[in-house]
Formats: C-alpha cells, structure tokens, sequence
C-alpha cells in the first residue's frame, strides 16, 4: 500500500503535480442511493407527470455538481470534463431512487471525483425537494463502480 | 402527508416564497460516514501528525461546502449562515470516519441541506484524499440528525 | 431626470451605499422571448414529454442564475432572495417562447436586476438546447414589467 | 432537421459527449442591443468621461461573463477560452448601445454561448448602471453572427 | 491576548458562531500599494485615457473581490454588504499606485476581511494589466485602516 | 518597453488573444508575509499543535485560491493547472510568515497570477484567523520570484 500522495513528505497538503502524466481518455462511473419511506416512493413516481419531476431536477444538479468539483474538493485539479450523465431510477424495493453517474474527460487525471460529486449533489437535491414530506431519508452506497484511462489501470467495484 | 413544496399546482418548479415566514434562530445537525479497509484507517489516524490531516482538510472543505450549498442545489434558498462546524470522528468499529455537521442561521428558512452539503463535501474529501490507495472506500449513513426553529417544529432521528 | 447613481462625484464607479435605507419587502416581473423558426417551434413543443424537456431545464437555470446576478453585475448587492418563479410559455404566435420572471426578498434594495437575470439565463439555455438544429434564433424584449417596494415606488412597464 | 441532442432517447436531459471530437480552432461572434430613451443616450454618451464610463464597466461585465458560461448554462461544457472581446457601441439612431462579443477556443465545442452570454452579460450590466435614471429600457437582438470552427461547419447569420 | 477564535478548544478549525451577536452597522476601510518602475508607472498614468484605464478595471475587480470574500477565505461568514468603494491613487513618490477600500453592512460580524480583500485583489489586477512591461512591480503594505461597529470596538491603525 | 496586452488599440480592455502560442509546460513561484507583533508570533508558531492550525488552513485556502483566479483577475485565461504547493514558514525575524507559491500548467499562457493568488488568499486567511488577537498584522512583499515557459523567456526576481 503505498502513501497518501495529497501530502507532501512533510505532511503539507499540496495539489499533485500532474504535469508530467500524459494526456489520455479517462471514465468513472458512480453510484449512491437516496432511502426514503413507502409513501414518499409512491408520491414521487406517480406524481412525476402531474405533481413535479423530482428526477429531472436532480438529473440536471447532478451534471451541474460535477462541474463544481474542484471548487468544492481542495486538492482536485480542474479538468474540462467532455460529457456527463446522470441517472436516477425508481427501486420499490428500496424503496427510493438509485442514482448513477458517468464523467468523462481527456486529461493528466482521473474523473472518479467529479463523478461521486454528480451522484452525491443529485441525492441532495432529492432530499431537498423532498424533505417537506419525509426528513428522514438517507443517502447512502455512495461509491466508484468504474474508473479507466489513467496509469493505476482499471478500477472495477466487487 | 402534504405536497411537494418545491412545485407549483402545474407541477412547475420553483423557489418557495418565504417571505412571509418570520425570521428565527434555526440550526440543523446532519451525519454521515465514510466506510474503508483497515488498512486504510491504520493509515489515516496512525499518520495524522506525520503523514498528513485527512481530517484537517476535510473538516475545512465541509465548513466551506457549507456555504456553496445554494449554488449546488437548485431550488435552495441563500442563507447568511453564522455557524458552521463539522467534525470527523475515527471509528475502529466500522473502519473509517463519522462525520458530523452544525449550522446556525437566523433566517426564513431551514438549514438542514447546509448541514447536510458540508457532511457531503466532507466524505467526498476524504475520498478524494485517501483514493490512491483504497478505491472501494463507501460513503454512506447521510441524514439528518436534528433540524429546529421553524414552523414545523423540531425534528430528531429516531 | 437624476444622474448615474453606480458612479461617484469623480465619475469612478462604486457599489452604492444602501446602509442608510430600510430593509423593506420587494418584488420584480421581467420577460423576454425566444423568437425561433417554426420547425423548431414544433420540435420544442411536441416533443416536450418524449424527446426532453427544454422548458423545463431552462426554468431551472433561470432560477440558478437569478441566484448569480451579484456575481454577474459588478455592482450590484447580494441579496437573500425569498422567491424565485420562471415560467417559460410557448407562443405559436411568435413563434418562440415567452419568458417571465418573478423574485422577491426583504432587503435594503431591489431585485429587478435578478429578475432580468432569470429571464435571461432561461433564453440562453433554450438557445444551448436547441443550437443544433435552429442557430438563428434570437432572444429579444427583455425588460422589467414591473418593480415595487423601495423608495423610489412603484413601476409598471406600460 | 435532427434531433435535440441535450437529451437522449429516453429524453433526459445530458451533458453531450464530445471526447471524440478532434480539438479544432473554434470562433464566435453574437450580438445584442441595449435600447433607451434619447435623454439616457445623452447622458450616457455625454458623460462618458466625466460622469462615469457605463461602457468600460459593461465591457468588462461582459468579459468576465464569458467565463462563467459553464456555471450559467447547465448543460455547457467547460472551455479554456483563449480570447474574449466585447465591443459597445453608441447607436444614435436606435437610440442605445449595440453590443458585439467575439470568443476563440481551442476545444472540442463550439463557444457560440459563451459569445451570447458575453453579450448578455454586458447588456445586463448596462441596464444595472443606467436603471435609476430609465427603467423602461429594453434588451433585445441577441444572437449569433458567426460560428466557425467545428463539425458542424461555418454559420453566419443572414 | 486572548485565543484564537477560529479554533475550538481541541484546536480544530470551525466558523465562528456569531448567532447571539446582534445586528449593527459596520465599517471597514483597508489600504495596500503596488510598487512599480518610473517608466511602468509613467506609462499608466499617462496612458491613462488613451492606450488604456488600468485603474477603472482595477477598481471594479476590487468591487467584485469583496463580494467573493466568503468564498476564498475558509471561514469568513457570509454577509449582505451594503457598500463598496475601491480608490488608486497615483503616487509618483513610491512610484505606483496606492489603493484604499471601504465596506460597509449590517450584520452580526465586520467587514474587515472584505475590505482587505478588495484591496488585494485590486493590487493583483494592476500586477495582471502591467506584467508585460514590469514583472517585478511588489505588492504590499496591505493592512487594516479602520474598523468600527462591533463588539471589539473601533481600531484605527496607528 | 512595449505597450500595454491587456488594452487593444483604442484603449478597451480585452481578453488578449492566446490562440496562436504554443501549448507550453509552464511554471510559476510567488512569495509574500504577513507581518505581526512578536506575541502573536508565539501564539500562532508554539500553538500549532495545540490550538489550531494557522498554517494548514492558509495553506489550503491558498491552494483553492489559485483555482480561483479567473474568477477574480479579470482579463486572466481559465488555465488547467497541473500542480499548486504552498508553503508558509515562520520567521521570528519578521516577525512572521513568509509564503512562497508555485503553479504549474501546460497551456497557452503563464501561471504568475495562478501564483500571486495563491500567495495572495494564504495571506488574508492567516489575518482572518489571526485578527482577534492582531488587528495590525501587514501583507506585504509580494511578488513573482520565477517564470519560465513562455516565449517571453526566464524570469528571475533579483
């Protein structure tokens, strides 16, 4: 296992020199949940036509959140990310919304960040819209499914 | 259970008048997790003084996500926040980190989603910080724990 | 008819002082419109529920950058705005779509300008949706229809 | 006429992939104009260097605008713009300012909307300065002139 | 001496929380220069209405930095100020330009840190403008004048 | 000594076209102080451990700061940095800190003012943490130590 590479051998936090790391396509894809009671579930999926599409809304924060990700992640270096999309799909057996994210870019580093990033804005946002009716929700399973392109190789989720 | 707030009678969204609410003292606590190997909790709280603060500069980034929250989720309102702490506990049992989150306000409305955007873009930190050597690290456990002083009362996490 | 209130004696441009003036409750409509070809026209609205929702995602950006306009204007207050509303209306008339916006806060100064803002950013998103099949669209008729609230009193576009 | 590419076959809004698109010189060039009563074209152009430069501020607005397109528009991809230029021009006949921005990239997109929203911008700013003294003024004309660069080939508006 | 505010009693960094202070009206006037070669300061100051007006654009960027206070200063409290003011005033002695700030609000903590940040990041736009002819121009002298309204009482530098 | 970039021929502010220079490895080192009275030296230097972490909070606010400067600089080119360290030493001669800042990219145009902000945001954040104890404190000394990789040649303070 090697060491925490965002410090330096003092321990200093520093943004890590990417410069020397060739530019190649990358992916990462992210995954999380948002938890929410039975009648929540149900007032969501009916009502997406009539009463307000909560998903649509999260959707567009999500690809908006990873965007931010470097305003937001001290040590994340800012990258022209060349697309994003963001799912979230009704799970009765959740019951609630199971949101996945794909970033991709062609740069020195990897996109996993501006990935988790989309899907952890995309369940705040639901929570928000949400919570006059259920404050109890909870976002969670928030984790990196695929990441490929850069030097560590590819990174699948058991 | 009522509607959903954050859309009107044609299902439109938009941003809730508030105007008439009346300004209180609100505060909000939210909590999360960031689950890891053992090895890499050895690393991070073994290596705190020497190798570099992950809880450091999580804490800081989560204080600051904070205050991004309005810019992040769509239908929030601006909040002139006047507290925030966040703090990043070790837990042996899970392995990994219990991240807790404070905001005060005096304001129209709540702050629960700032509590819960700086428990957010603290565990992202983490990840971010300790990726390079543990990918499969899962950020979980997310809601919120306690929200008062608006007109629907106090709500606690059983 | 007074002078240029965003510039001092000297003619430097400053952030006028509104320290002395009451925090009282204020209100600003804009509108504007999209004018497009009708072919696109019809692909907007037909295809609003299977082929994606542009309505939809421009009210959203309108509502977000309302929220941007003091980043946006030099000079121009933040302020904590209590209501957002975009409402985006086709027009087969035009044809296009017609665009207002309504904002609301308790401050010591207006919100026309996050009105006009909202407004704005909804046109330029309708146009970045549609660019691909209709370049030769254009955004017109943005202006205030109606302010009220500050000392200055009320206005009404006639 | 093809389809609307923000949204996929589900019609779901996303951030278009263009990581397999060759980075080609890319230009824009739209405009906009600021129309208002003939004693506030007075005023503004009389008092350009006394009273205060309403021209210099919605130019650097207007600049600085371009580079926030990514935030403004949710769908837009980050660009390292390489040039922005906006001129405001006084229209005697209109009577008001007419507004023209350039942009260039190199890039894998085209840079139309940060063109428009560079224009916008500065027109926005222009209606925040000069508001105290007309209220009526109106924003309008806002398109494209040029687009060169991309797959998509030359567009000149007509 | 007292502590640290900043930190709490584990020594961990949080935003302060300023929700019992009361609301009053604050001032902050802070102060910096940007020292220069006689030829680069003879160049902007002749220059000043042909070739280019390096202290307007200074000046507005100094406007625009205060309001980005809360964002580049960890845990600096957001506020809703109320006025800005940003001066450069030649000084063949130094030679270059000195640059004063003024920030006023209403609120429960000063303005201090905004006006030191106006100043900064005006000193940083003059540095910009000129490089291509003086690389070694120094910023300095960068330190708080005047700060009123709070608790703490008035400071007046000596 | 040639004219001022930032200023085309007529005297208006313009985003200097980059699009023609070569894509370059380029680096950048500012530095600066914060100077301070001998007791809150002691305070901030031996209550490191204790007390609170000056030095690490500046140092990250540094970092994030430097991402920002296209934001704040107005006329500066969004830039893809590769790599940002900050580091702030205490000097008892001073008394004080001294920040120095390097940047790296690979782009089309230097990281000096990526390095100034950075210098520039860790000064003003140790006078926030600091500024219960020291309203006194002076920024001062700042300046570019080092360019190099662009077709303007090797820079060196002297």
């Amino acid at each position: 296992m090697s060491g925490l590479t965002h410090f330096d051998a003092q321990g200093n936090a520093h943004m890590v020199d990417v410069s020397d790391k060739p530019v190649t396509d990358r992916i990462a894809t992210a995954e999380g949940q948002v938890k929410m009671a039975p009648e929540t579930f149900a007032l969501i999926t009916e009502g997406r036509a009539k009463k307000g599409d909560v998903i649509g809304v999260a959707r567009l924060a999500g690809i908006m959140g990873a965007k931010k990700t470097p305003e937001l992640i001290p040590l994340c270096h800012p990258l022209p990310i060349t697309k994003v999309t963001v799912d979230l799909t009704p799970d009765p057996d959740l019951p609630g919304l199971r949101i996945t994210a794909t970033v991709k870019t062609s740069g020195q580093t990897g996109v996993e960040m501006e990935a988790l990033t989309a899907v952890s804005t995309a369940a705040l946002t639901v929570y928000d819209m949400v919570k006059a009716v259920d404050k109890a929700m909870e976002i969670g399973g928030i984790r990196v499914l695929l990441k490929d392109g850069g030097k560590s190789g590819r990174f699948e989720a058991t």
